[in-house]
């Protein structure tokens, strides 16, 4: 009984992701689905994203999911853009449906770009598609290079990696070689981008990347 | 129809873990459940740890969950102690029914302390009474000052919190204040130890609280 309910959760799910992503194509919005550890940067590196594309003259909309607290949404809030914020009440992952409602709040003509911040976790999210066109992986120097070989599913699933923290690898025991290694064997085509978002948020080619895959919609 | 299913499950769980903490009580030995996200340091200070232990005459057993790969078991095979491995296989906790099966393989009578470290996750493992006597939050000072209030049920659930990576305090905008008063907020009895486990390994403290909690069982 029990894997019959999960399976009802999840094919639901996936129809709704698919039925989202169609209405995003045809309004050419791309939304990305930003996974990573608690504290890996999701936050702050959207917000030097939202500053590069604004200054570019793009229009953009934050989905912010957390289990608790309207923190990151507030920190957003200086942008003067649209935020829809789902507090989990405990839940480890957003879903298809929730970002729906989240969607009936956007005016998606005026939209060039959406960012989920999904809730801090490297598990149960990667597990979810909720209607992203891409899902954006982002692990900081400072969790250790083992991080994608222990959280595969992941690495696996998404189409691009922010890593992040560059700046404190010098102070750490990172291994840059073991980490490239351990990425390329689980997925060979992804893109991948090392940035200090606090420090030195340098990040033409990720934003060049975002206004690639916007095109190509 | 799902919600029963869930109670379920909980219900199951919980019966289990309080078995398994009657056994561990009549055997004189102190189970730890350590919580903390990827790259928090967990398994680092699990080293630190146990050399330790090591040194003052005590017999450690680890329990290592891990979504995929052996790593963390494979770093801990130096100290010639029991150590049981948990795949969970993408789930994003561990349970009390695997517990039990690990402890299975432990010789009870000659340990003083079980170590299990919790798949990297500040959200789902802290949901789960696994027969553990205390739960062990480590929150590095990279992921930020913010995370207690975000992830306010471990910060709840658990006895004493290791604030770990404080030497990497002066290149981060961590605010101490602002993360000693969330969590205080929310866990006015918790007992707190800074660390800087692969730097300065200086842990009279947290020891001190492992030989007396032992003590008191």
């Amino acid at each position: 009984m029990e894997i019959t309910v999960m399976k009802n959760i999840f094919g639901a799910n996936a129809e709704k992701a698919d039925e989202l992503r169609d209405i995003l194509k045809e309004k050419k919005v791309l939304m990305v689905n930003v996974i990573g550890s608690p504290g890996a940067g999701k936050t702050t590196i959207l917000e030097k994203t939202i500053e590069s594309l604004q200054k570019k003259g793009f229009n953009v909309a934050v989905i912010e999911g957390d289990v608790a607290t309207d923190r990151d949404a507030v920190r957003l809030q200086k942008y003067e853009i649209p935020i829809t914020l789902i507090n989990t009440d405990g839940a480890c992952h957003l879903e298809a449906l929730s970002i729906e409602q989240s969607l009936k709040g956007f005016d998606l003509e005026k939209l060039d770009f959406i960012f989920i911040e999904n809730v801090g976790n490297l598990v149960c999210p990667a597990e979810f598609d909720i209607g992203e066109q891409h899902k954006v992986a982002v692990i900081s120097v400072t969790e250790g290079d083992d991080k994608p070989a222990k959280y595969p599913l992941l690495i696996h699933e998404a189409s691009v990696m922010l890593v992040n923290k560059v700046d404190l690898m010098p102070y750490t025991n990172f291994n840059r070689d073991s980490f490239m290694k351990d990425v390329t064997q689980l997925n060979g085509t992804m893109d991948i981008y090392e940035m200090a978002a606090t420090s030195d948020p340098e990040m033409t080619d990720w934003i060049g990347w975002l206004e690639s895959k916007l095109k190509s919609l």
